[in-house]
């Protein structure tokens, strides 16, 4: 049952930066090489609006400004004037979450993509960290600041220098932020794996300041594919092997039991495979523990799953059938707006129903 | 509950091939470069037992005959002396089926690979297409003709080339063969995948027959690691991963609308992702047919699931649960002798323990 007077909390969202952010936020001097909106005039996205940074062209593509729009073309690019305002506009935002009956929404960013991870592309690393904070500001003040409450500020990190990071993380922890995107996985990306200890600074720091890390799906830029020539339906099916490798990564690398108030989010990455998954990693860390003694810190895996790791769900039949095997408490909701996903306007009825059997408590 | 008169046939456990399986059966010209034991005089096996083909080593390792063995050294080599004789040893094994039992069992290779992939690997491909020939004579006659009825035939192809490895298919199901190993994915070995349409005179040739293609996890050479430097538990946690990415494979290539008759066993794969995988692959599905056609055959992929794919588990108390959403009729079970993974010889005690909510019907 999804009682009337319940305030629907999503934690996957997303926002379009708009236009000017990093216009309006950068430093004179880095304003020229920073990210901001162009029309082309050459190349493979000339006609088309793109975001321009360092001279290099971004189009910004229709499936990640799908609501309210037809499914056709959404591989291609679309301009801001095409898109609802919700996308990019904090105010107008609010009012499609009044429709959709969502109270608070957690918005990953879009041209920075989900965890910041574009500005790793950028040559000069201080326009980089300029961008990391401008971003980190405009969506603290701006984006979370028109209506308190209904906004929580998720920031971005420099993920080149783990140094610099936990300063960005604090800074921002202290100007308001609620919570820290991180990569599911750095090691595609060219950065230290979960398994190095480099992350250390960052973790602790996390749970320092009581900020979760929430790491969505695809930030690692790598999906689960069989082939090179699979459909990319086969990728999507695979979703939740790249949750399933993130949660077995941190289990079995221990940062729960070096930092004991670290909480990690896995946004976008279902639930219904979690209770198979608890009990594979169980049976596979009892097998190897001896043999591997840097994976045994005393404790069954799925027991440091137990407030520490937090799913996600929008349709998930099997997994809120079985919600009692992964902990009623570590299950989120999430209405993924403005993605192709999301059941906008309808969210709230289409949560209902698939809650009628779930009794109150 | 497991009833005492229930007769357990497991599909999913090894043998060993005798030290002479391929010297008796090889054509006189080909047994000098055949595959023979012999002791190791130099190179990084020196002073163990190994297997020679074509003048290259390749040791036993102990974990694939681990039943009865302490666990210590399970990833170094161990000698046929050493082992329980049931490992290669037909009459032997039946004695430790008794012990376990366990009616029937379905064993793969070892030497050969569970998919034969071994050969793959051979100079020589009319020396490698007699190996496989050799083996499957083996399988065939001695190790399923000592006691008929206790094990089950599993044929393994030449899989370098299509049309040898459906002759080497007929062949085979003339003389009794009732399975065919096959990998779970050819395209990390550098075979044609699952969409390249390329392996459909194989699958017709299997359904004809009507035997079951058993696809082994692993059997594609590749595991779902996060990186280079996790531990090998995080490997074996992700095994599901495989299997996940076989069945999106089949279901989203259209195998079974083509060959109707053709059945597929995912081998050692575990149950409880079904559930889950099943909504997934369906949702997924659902959303990108009108792009994809290719995956489009006007059924649901969970529809095509049933009667054609098949899983099996040993423990797996969520897939147990869940096994209406999965249909009863697809789970099988598994022993795996005499891998670490085998409760031998305790495996009937231990699943009637698993089966004590499951009703009879």
């Amino acid at each position: 049952m999804l009682r009337d007077d319940v305030k629907l909390i999503s934690v996957d969202d997303h926002l379009l930066e708009h236009p000017r952010v990093w216009e309006e936020r950068l430093p004179a001097g880095l304003r020229e090489a920073g990210p901001r909106v162009v029309e082309a005039d050459r190349g493979p996205w000339a006609g088309h609006e793109v975001w321009l940074m360092e001279d290099k062209a971004y189009p910004t593509l229709k499936h990640y400004a799908i609501a309210g729009q037809d499914r056709e073309g959404a591989g291609g690019p679309i301009r801001f004037s095409e898109m609802l305002p919700g996308c990019y506009d904090p105010a107008a935002r609010i009012k499609d979450m009044d429709l959709d009956g969502v109270w608070a929404q957690l918005c990953f960013p879009t041209f920075a993509r989900f965890a910041g991870t574009r500005f790793l592309e950028c040559d000069d690393k201080e326009l980089a960290a300029a961008c990391v904070r401008a971003y980190n500001d405009f969506v603290v003040e701006e984006w979370c600041g028109y209506e308190p409450g209904r906004q929580i500020p998720l920031v971005i990190l420099p993920l080149w220098n783990v140094e610099d990071a936990v300063e960005e993380l604090r800074r921002c922890a202290v100007n308001g932020a609620k919570a820290v995107s991180f990569p599911e996985n750095p090691a595609p990306l060219g950065l230290p794996s979960w398994h190095s200890g480099q992350w250390d600074p960052v973790l602790a720091a996390a749970a320092e300041a009581g900020l979760p890390l929430c790491m969505h799906f695809g930030t690692s830029g790598r999906t689960t594919a069989t082939s090179d020539d699979c459909p990319d339906s086969v990728r999507y099916t695979l979703l939740a092997c790249n949750s399933m490798g993130l949660a077995a990564d941190l289990l079995l690398s221990g940062v729960f039991v070096k930092f004991p108030e670290l909480r990690v989010a896995l946004s976008e990455g279902g639930i219904g495979w979690m209770p198979y998954f608890l009990e594979r990693i169980d049976y596979t860390w009892e097998g190897h523990r001896t043999m591997e003694p840097q994976t045994d810190f005393g404790v069954r895996p799925s027991e440091m799953f137990v407030d520490h790791i937090f799913g996600c769900f929008i349709e998930d039949e099997s997994g809120l059938e079985a919600r009692h095997r992964i902990g009623v408490s570590q299950i989120m909701w999430e209405s993924d707006y403005p993605h192709a996903d999301s059941a906008w306007p309808h969210s709230r009825e289409e949560l209902a129903r698939r809650m009628r059997d779930v009794p109150d408590d």
